[in-house]
């Protein structure tokens, strides 16, 4: 099969070279600082996409407002510029697409297909996610996490996944859920369970509390419950679950860690895009026999 | 608080127990054969539903066609003779309630609250049955489940915790899930995924085979690839995932292992379903205030 | 190579089964009721040895006093007349060797090597009887592992993977040693430690009691700390380490496991012996050159 | 009871102050720049053991030749003007005592006791050990430790805990160790076992080797069998168990990391230094009654 990458940052250009091990065709742009293989870099976007069969646009596909989100290129790329080059009848994969970017693709009858809602890749970040905090964790603590007390709130992916971590590290983790049934399957995995809504009271004990809702769970009553030592993880997407101003008066080590596969584990996280772009390619041909 | 409890097997007996031994008042009916502490049995349904806030009837709650499941009872009791002695305003919960008893009891404006329901429930009674598949695979195997190779067909909730306790003790676990998310989870907690769409090709590796899926998932051609020697073990309710006729035919071993929890585990699962109903109290009393 | 493979019980007929199967020239004796291809059985000792550069004895050796321990034969065999019809040069591996057996042997300069003293053997069987016990528990308590409370006395080899398989699936489990050093080991990996010479005053605690140590440990004073419900469970060899009598005195449920590789796992018990056996073979192999 | 602290690194310094939390009288010395509470600091080396029951020496004891170890100190203070301080009537606990230390303190009639000999002290440390090398290991790689493939060398204290969280962190763990009956237990614990006298031709498959061996294994005809991207860390202590020279030589990213406890969790060291001592302090307590 034939490939195009345009643009991307450390994960994309680690796809482009696994595509290029395995030995597909890929032609890469707007790549040019990330060490490639010379043969795999062209100098133009139209000879990168001329005769692809499968267009790779980065995660997320935007940078800044209306441009191509492409960190180790030479140059700056407009979004419309690269959407115009593409062919309606290109199977074109994109990430974390934003509704401006998709209205572009859709206006020049380009079906853009976001690999980053496929739950096989946001699983795989999911675990990317829960190494890097348990990395961070170890990095910002003078103790094991044999023996210290985590609290994890939220029982989505990354939370399922952190508190497993941690626990198979030894921890004695603690995991908030709002809902009786996660509540139940914490317990069912050897942990103990606390109801999201009602953490007062309960904070005292922690060595290190993480959070993984993407709402504001930790104000500024609970932050003044923790021990001044507790290491304070926030790992929701915006706008965040902690009020990391009242965490800074009260002298608490507040952590917001966005985007950790990228940078904890950027090949590995190429290789989940990469995974999931071929799942999406399996199934289109499935669909069409 | 005080409840009556009517009918049932060793786990609604346990249940009335447990209830004794914390202090709350308890009455009991048609669970004579059950060893219960004298004080706790009443002579007729009548007395026992008498000042009860919360009545508990079995799961299921109806045995054979328009009677009350309650086999440790001296007699038999219609299912309409026990709602007629409920009142509306009392808490009726009952468990896996036919529509059958579910329209008689509205007709009489009772409404009953079903606890087989809840996750927190189905979450322990997963628990326990796939506790009761290990012990079954231990009895019926003549290898260590340490080294065996084992299939988990389905990854819903007997099946993730099926495979993960089968890996907790040192088999190598395969799972099979038809959603590309599910198979990203199995690989996710470190065990091998398969595509249950996909099986053919793939059974003769396995010692054991595990069906969760009540579905006609293990068809004879399906089986016709087993090893002679593997043991296939069915742990979905009717209709089932297996062919039995088949599995006899080509003489393979197969066990269709139903109602694990009230079997292996009647104290725990007694438990289970008593805290399953204090969240529904609890719920109620929030809603109220 | 050329195997014989004289008496034994399921293991020994599984393990000759295995040789067959992988293409090794193997024949038998004193296991005509095992079922085996007939291929491999020969009706006297003297043809089953015959150009054999390996003999395989029985796990143990000797059955009841002066005879080859061979539950599966059509007759009894002394030990002398097998002893007699081997031959100084022949590699002749059996398992738990008695000093009786032995000094036999060694009167007609014959080395016996003890396949059962070697610690991939021992450490095999430990994973093996932690299953038995595992299952045994299930069997014998109305409650699920998970949750439970057990306490395991003794950390050597089958403590240590009794404790592991329990913790794994779900139990809180608790490890007793007289070492502090066995302690930490028992912390390290995220159990609870007790001195197994204090444990009185621990004990009520616990729904299932298991012992490994070949020592009066439970006495009747300590027995008597638990409750009445507590499962007791003995896998130490003679003289074992529960006083029984006073168990059933107090109407504890006590269960004395003995020997339960060959019950629960007899192929994969019959599998490490034949691994044993080839390690032994390949270590000889390379001393000679 | 009274202690003296002196000297000493952040686990000291931690250890000093969990003393005071704790409620027992301390005094400490050489431990100026540590931000101890201004209470628990005299100024005097006399003053500090005056009337100390127990004196607590660093781990190591001695710094450079005849000095004692203090970091943390204002000043140097020689080894023998410490020693010629104490009473030998005083229980002297000191940590990784060298010979000439120990020599000199024997000339005094001083007896020390090197709590770094205990079992608990090092399986405690084994296990900082462990997840220092499982930090280093996600902080120097671009890859998720799930399902990389990790070669742990050497089956000791620290093999044996590095190898289980590298295992529970989702990693393909392959261990290697000289012993048959090592190589046994790893197996039990499901993990893929090597003979470490035999690594060559094994080696092209492992993301990142860890050595835990102190002798020359990863020699450099062997680290010419590893992928160019494999990240070697060596864990052993002098003279370590990998060509360094060699290593470099070839572009291989190699680490050697010394002191790990102290450096990733010197809080949690300084913890289970204070419990070792406590349990040498109850067991001479024992001995006299």
């Amino acid at each position: 099969m034939r490939f195009a990458v345009i643009g991307g940052d450390m994960r994309i250009a680690s796809l482009a070279q696994m595509l290029y091990l395995r030995g597909d065709a890929v032609r890469c742009f707007a790549l040019e600082r990330a060490d490639l293989p010379p043969e795999l870099c062209v100098p133009s976007l139209t000879e990168a996409v001329r005769s692809a069969e499968c267009v790779i646009l980065p995660l997320p596909a935007a940078g800044r407002r209306g441009f191509l989100n492409a960190p180790l290129a030479n140059a700056e790329h407009r979004m419309d510029t690269v959407l115009a080059a593409l062919s309606p009848e290109t199977l074109v994969c994109a990430g974390r697409v934003d509704s401006e970017t998709e209205r572009a693709a859709r206006a020049r009858g380009i079906e853009l297909i976001d690999y980053f809602q496929r739950e096989e890749l946001t699983v795989g970040n999911a675990v990317a996610t829960a190494e890097g905090a348990v990395s961070l964790i170890m990095q910002d603590t003078a103790i094991t996490l044999w023996r210290s007390r985590v609290l994890v709130i939220g029982y989505g992916r990354v939370g399922k996944l952190t508190a497993d971590r941690l626990r198979a590290m030894g921890a004695e983790v603690w995991c908030s859920a709002r809902k009786c049934g996660d509540r139940a399957w914490i317990e069912a995995f050897g942990m103990h369970a606390l109801d999201t809504r009602a953490l007062s009271g309960e904070l005292r004990r922690f060595d290190v509390v993480v959070n993984t809702v993407p709402a504001p769970i930790l104000t500024e009553s609970l932050l003044r419950e923790l021990c001044p030592d507790t290491l304070c993880i926030d790992l929701a997407s915006r706008p965040g679950g902690m009020d990391f101003a009242a965490a800074g008066a009260l002298g608490l080590r507040a952590v917001w860690a966005l985007s950790l596969p990228g940078e904890v584990a950027p090949i590995s996280a190429g290789g989940m895009i990469l995974d999931t772009i071929r799942n999406i390619v399996k199934e289109r041909h499935e669909w069409k026999n």
